[in-house]
């Protein structure tokens, strides 16, 4: 579901559009309006500063860069240079531990190379589309809800002369800008004379564009595939194995972590929106008839900002809402989407994510796929407003169900009865006589497709086999239609014992963006501090020492070879503790190599000015403490690991001001 | 150069093929073969006995399943399920601590879709190919060698009838069969009569297949792209940015762990040659005069097999050798190179890999690429034979002059002289006034062009313009020739003053493959031992607790409230210390869950028979102690953290037996 919430559910099944979700969707839209903060263009103005002073950092500091530079770049394609792959390799280190560890989840790792029959199944070849249109004389592409939204939003910020009636509709367009269709978006594109933004060309009708990126496997150039646009469908498919390898016991929770692709018209705003991406998602099987989670107690108590459909639609803003109580009083659907809901809460927030601007919004129902029993998305305010990071959406059976159907597997569970129970079934009795003499060799298949019908189905062909005395049946499996003749199979409601129950499990999916919740924890941790010289501001990332790319830097206060010594004896405890860190022997002044390291938000650095004991610097409060050589290593991973904050250790430590150091530095040298 | 050593130094740059390596090339073939034990059927069988045993048992147990198996698979693409899994985290989170950290190495994260002129100037677009063939009617692909491999490997191993000539002229043939052309190849499919194995039908000439999977970035169309075959591209593009990053010093080394893929013709031997696999790569830039490395001495003492060019040549086996001699005494090319081959060789045998199963093998000339300095693969021998799992290749400058001359950029290193030096120079001063004339807005690109020309064509421009008065040249980043006159630019050779020197930077790669090293470590960990039954074969992996996919598993010796409340306890103690452990439930018998854990190699087992202290278990040595309930997660932990081995804290502890298990048992219940 993430990251393109509308097209993700259209790519796993038809949403059937609302004939009137339009009043709905205006008065969400607009409560979010009123939510954010006052957005004159003077807001605006100090977020995007605020976003270059930010992006500048992480560029010259090479968290990210445009991938392939040297070449141009190509538009949607990031690297992660080294602080950045840091942040990010301990954003999945904590997710795995937090998530995988903390709950038993079954981790697997499938391919990103996917065949097509498997994408056909899950919908992603026929629905997973953008609307484009094409500069009609240089071939140029572009997404045609975004002209049409670019246009509305231009007029309703610069054109003073807007008649009340004419902003109302650009605001409603802006509203239901997802929920139009090919023929709607043309019309308004023809009615407002939208042309293309670079050439002022006409455009031509607007057309679905597929997102993934295709490809072919093996040398025939028979055998399509696509580079996976999720990682979720591996999960899918391995249902049965994963299933039994839990001891056939629901519920148990799939996890992967993964790159997904999708091949985007026109991407936008750096991280948020790119051609390729880290997405780590989980697969909560669940009995549908039974969605309580064990744990539940753990998370009842929280208390966030949560958005539910109801304060949305009055035109609301998001509210604090103790997570036990929004699903006892059915806010949210059941007990184990509230769970994770408070999971996902403690998460981000420890990662680093400001509480304050993380809120769960549930999904509107024109939002959701009809098979969806409920949906939240954890939501986090940056510059670009408030950004869909993780998505966390109860499917019911649909995912299972459908690949189920395509490949002829049952993917389903079992629960067995204390007492047998007695039932009124439907039981389709196949003659593997009649069935082996009509079809042979493809025997299995055939009766394999008739036990697998639906109550529905069996039916249909009982009625029309009553009727008619044969009818076709399509065998998925041998991918085309076969007759089934009345002496083949029979089919009737009959009384019987029942000693287990064999349903389709639902699925309670949460899906991160790990790129998106890395750029707004970059946003939520800058912040900057004047300098010595006038006007200077120091730019520092007050990362956690949980996601700090490097968790402690070491100077020797100059250039001596006895101070170099103690930096390298430290180093090697570093080590050995497990604690990345970085020495700096290049003698620039200490405030130039503190402001180099807070530019990268290191968290602790420690000066040797002595060769006993040494200073400690705490980043944000710029605090200085002494301690004895042999010790440091084990203070620094105290801080680091978590196990004692700051606050904790500067109280069992002399402090340490600039004077001592020059005396302690002049009596050693 | 890993995992396909020819193709991939192809891929790279043409290698030059040496006209007479045939000799030399059957000669190490031979030594190969006598290396091997003796190769009978009857060894091969036990081979190939064990291999079963050991992929059932992965199979079974989810360490990797084929991927979209409900959909019938996908040729050379697998899933790790929840054991692969966490043994792959593990391997890799010991690579990032081994290189990356202890290194100070600089890690990057690239895409894995490549737009074309990157692998276009890496050598890939044109030359990443491998030999193919097709079944004339039904079109059915095979690669060439083989299709021609396998027809003298059954010749020799089956017929008995064959004269000592023939027998030689096979060999010769297995011995050179990744230095024949197409036509070569093609003439001997012909010659031998080699049809298609699954139809016998004749097969069409060999012609060359390129590897990479084949996309297409953004909408248009118009921009192809591809899956990169390796990450190692992602670093040398980003070298200028790196080097920056690193205070523009030398030496240095970037790393990137990442998925590559190659869309190999036939994939084989499951994990081992597969579509889409894990990459760990090192860059390692140094600067080519001065390969010494500061750390050296770190491993100068190691001692392990080597098998060097020479004993290759001469028919002998690898040998131990000492790896300080080997440099000084030029076996090793350079320190640098020395010093990777020994951090490799305890990143290997630290992860369980044995000892005398791997071996460091040097390239012969006719396998490298004319530009390397010298390559050593560390092989790992498992029931395939010996496998390249790691590469580690001096490659010279190569790759950056590659992108430099491509992109236009200069990617270059800088020293500063402590006093200037005088050196006669190639002096390129061009007009900026004369180009401006001839070029408006392309004047600075043909202005670069010219002054990032090599000596060789500076001199050539030199006299074309001094005998005709103009020349055409090629500006690579305008995509075009255009004409020089001689008033734009001016040659000569001067004495300078230098107060630095620009060169290329040498770099040396380690390129890991994870899957095959997980693959072989899978083999090497693999045991059987005699089970309670008959005739009955118990399966262990014996893995070491740093790669162990769990570390220990909790079972109530019975079930009953009082020791789930125990087990209970323990596991939230375990989890609090980041131990990856699982509490079974079930009331099998403890036998039998013994036997369940130790087939995915979980190394300690508690069995809670008490409420106040339990019987830890040793997976290998089956010995068993008593330890308080309140310590027991912190001696799991000592263990599996590698602090301590089994035997360090065994005598710590009371022994337990069963006769006091059963009595306490008793007491207890």
């Amino acid at each position: 579901m993430l990251l393109r919430p509308l097209l993700s559910s259209a790519s796993r099944a038809a949403k059937p559009r609302s004939p009137e979700p339009l009043a709905a969707a205006t008065a969400a839209f607009l409560s979010r309006m009123a939510a954010a903060p006052a957005s004159s263009a003077a807001a605006a103005g100090n977020r995007e500063a605020f976003r270059v002073a930010v992006t500048n950092t992480l560029e010259r500091r090479l968290f990210y860069v445009p991938s392939f530079k040297i070449y141009g770049g190509v538009a949607g394609l990031y690297d992660y240079g080294p602080p950045g792959c840091a942040v990010k390799a301990n954003v999945l280190a904590f997710w795995r531990q937090h998530f995988v560890l903390e709950e038993g989840m079954l981790e697997v790792d499938c391919p990103c190379v996917t065949p097509e029959v498997v994408l056909k199944a899950s919908g992603h070849v026929d629905k997973f589309t953008d609307l484009m249109v094409k500069d009609e004389k240089t071939g140029t592409c572009y997404r045609a809800d975004h002209l049409l939204k670019d246009f509305c939003k231009d007029k309703l910020e610069k054109d003073n002369t807007l008649s009340p009636e004419k902003a109302a509709e650009f605001n409603h367009i802006l509203a239901v800008l997802d929920d139009l269709s090919a023929e709607q978006l043309g019309a308004k594109i023809k009615e407002y004379g939208i042309v293309a933004p670079d050439t002022k060309n006409p455009l031509s009708d607007p057309y679905p564009f597929n997102l993934m990126f295709q490809t072919s496997i093996g040398p025939s150039g028979l055998s399509p595939g696509y580079m996976r646009p999720e990682t979720a469908q591996g999960i899918f498919v391995n249902f049965k194995d994963l299933y039994y390898y839990n001891g056939n016991k629901l519920p148990f929770a799939a996890a992967q972590i993964g790159q997904a692709f999708r091949n985007e018209i026109s991407p936008r705003q750096g991280l948020l929106r790119v051609r390729e991406f880290t997405l780590a998602e989980i697969e909560h099987f669940v009995d549908p008839e039974d969605k309580s989670h064990p744990k539940f107690r753990d998370v009842l108590d929280l208390e966030f900002l949560m958005f539910p459909r109801e304060q949305q639609l009055a035109g609301k803003s998001a509210m604090k809402l103790n997570i036990g109580q929004a699903v006892s009083e059915g806010t949210v659907n059941n007990e184990t989407l509230g769970y994770f809901i408070g999971r996902v809460y403690l998460f981000l927030t420890q990662l680093g994510i400001d509480k304050d601007r993380l809120r769960f919004r549930q999904h509107l129902p024109n939002e959701m796929a009809h098979y969806a029993a409920d949906c939240w998305d954890a939501e986090i305010e940056c510059s670009f407003g408030w950004i869909e990071c993780v998505g966390i959406a109860d499917r019911s059976a649909y995912d299972l169900r459908a690949h189920s159907d395509k490949s002829g597997v049952a993917l389903e569970a079992h629960e067995k009865f204390a007492e047998p129970r007695e039932v009124e079934k439907l039981v389709i009795t196949p003659s593997k006589k009649e069935l082996g003499l009509a079809f042979k060799g493809n025997q299995r298949m055939v009766l394999e497709a008739l036990e697998a019908m639906s109550e529905t189905e069996a039916l249909n062909m009982k009625s029309a086999l009553e009727s008619k005395g044969e009818v076709e049946f399509k065998v998925c499996t041998l991918g085309k239609d076969v007759t089934i003749k009345k002496n083949m199979v029979s089919i009737n409601m009959e009384k019987k014992k029942e000693h287990q129950r064999k349903f389709t499990p639902s699925v309670i999916e949460p899906s991160f963006g790990i790129g998106r919740i890395i750029y707004c924890l970059f946003e939520h941790c800058f912040y900057q501090r004047p300098g010595k010289a006038e006007d200077e501001q120091l730019n520092v990332f007050g990362f956690p020492p949980l996601v700090a790319p490097i968790k402690c830097t070491v100077f020797p206060l100059v250039k001596i070879e006895k101070f170099e010594v103690v930096a390298k004896k430290i180093s090697k405890a570093l080590t050995t503790a497990g604690i990345s860190h970085i020495i700096d022997m290049t003698g620039n002044t200490i405030g130039k190599r503190y402001a180099r390291t807070d530019e990268i938000g290191v968290p602790l650095a420690i000066t040797v000015d002595n060769t006993t004991s040494v200073t400690v610097r705490d980043r944000d409060s710029k605090d200085q403490i002494r301690v004895e050589v042999d010790e440091v290593a084990s203070v620094v991973k105290e801080v680091t690991d978590g196990q004692s904050t700051w606050a904790d250790i500067m109280w069992r430590y002399p402090a340490h001001t600039a004077s001592a150091a020059d005396e302690e530095e002049a009596s050693e040298t």
